[in-house]
C-alpha cells in the first residue's frame, strides 16, 4: 500500500486538543492516527507496533478499537468542517469531537506487520452528533467493523 | 483505594497466550491488566499512564475500551474456569477467550491520575460464548459502561 495521508484533520486540531494518545500530534508516546478524506469516504492508515499483539502473529483488539475510536472522531470532524465550508489545510480550526459510544465487531484475526486501513462513512444524525461506520482492512481483507457516535466536544467538557 | 489483585486469571494463562498488549504478563510494553473474582463480580484495577490522555486531565477512550476488552475476556475465562471446577492459582490452565464484539458507552470524562476499577458481571449465553457487562469507575463515579461478547479461542484461531 503506497497510499499516504496528506491534510489530515488532526494536523489542524487546536493545540489544546492535540494531546490524545490515539491521534494527538503533540502526544509523543501516542499512536498519531491521522485521518483524511478520500472522496466521500474517510481514511486512516496505521501500522501497529510489534508490541500491539493479541497473540503472536495477530494485532491486539484494543488497538483496533482505538483506531476505530479516533478514526470516528476524526471523520466526524472532517464532515462538520466540510459542512462549514472548510477542508483540512485551509487554516481554519476544525471542530473537535468526543466519543459518546463505540462498537466493534471483530470479524477475523488481524495479521501483524501490515498497514491497517480504516475506512469511514459519516452520517449526521443531529447538528452536533455524527455517526461513523467504520471498516478496518488488512490488505484487502476486512478484519473488523465498527460504529462510533461522536458529539461535538461540549465547552463544559471535563469542567 | 487499597484493593489489590491476587490470583488474577491472566497469571495462569498458558505462555503462548500471555503476550496480549492489554493483559499479557509476558508483553513487556503492555498494560498488564489483571482480573480476579470479587464474590460473583469480576474486578480489574488499572492506573493509566500520564500519556494515556484524551485531553489534558482526562483519560483516553481507547485505553478505557482496551480495559473493558481485556476485562471482558478475563472475566469470561474466570467464569468458565470456575464452571469447570477451578479457581485462579489452582495450577490448572484456564480457557483463553477472544473478543467477538465490544461496546463502550462513555458516560462522562474519566479523570487522570486515579486507579480505575472495572467491575464485570458474566452471563453464559452458550457453552463457548459469554457476555460480560462492565462498569468502569474512577473513585466511586461511573465513567463508562460496556459489554463484551467473548468466545473460547477456536483451535483454528489465526490458522
Amino acid at each position: 500500500m503506497n497510499e499516504t495521508i496528506m491534510n489530515a484533520i488532526q494536523d489542524d486540531y487546536p493545540e489544546e486538543f492535540a494531546w490524545c494518545y490515539g491521534c494527538g500530534r503533540l502526544n509523543k508516546e501516542g499512536h498519531h492516527f491521522r485521518t483524511k478524506w478520500n472522496g466521500e469516504e474517510t481514511v486512516t492508515l496505521y501500522k501497529p507496533d510489534p508490541a500491539h499483539k493479541a497473540i503472536p502473529g495477530f494485532v491486539y483488539g484494543g488497538l483496533i478499537a482505538s483506531l476505530i475510536d479516533c478514526h470516528g472522531t476524526g471523520s466526524a470532524s472532517l464532515a462538520l468542517h466540510r459542512k462549514n465550508g472548510f477542508e483540512p489545510g485551509s487554516g481554519e480550526e476544525p471542530p473537535r469531537f468526543v466519543t459518546a459510544s463505540l462498537h466493534v465487531d471483530f470479524v477475523k484475526p488481524t495479521p501483524e506487520g501490515i498497514v491497517l486501513k480504516a475506512v469511514g462513512h459519516v452520517e449526521e444524525i443531529h447538528p452536533k452528533k455524527f455517526k461513523v461506520k467504520v471498516e478496518v482492512f488488512a490488505d484487502d481483507s476486512i478484519c473488523a467493523t465498527g460504529e462510533v457516535t461522536a458529539v461535538v466536544m461540549p465547552q463544559s467538557f471535563g469542567k
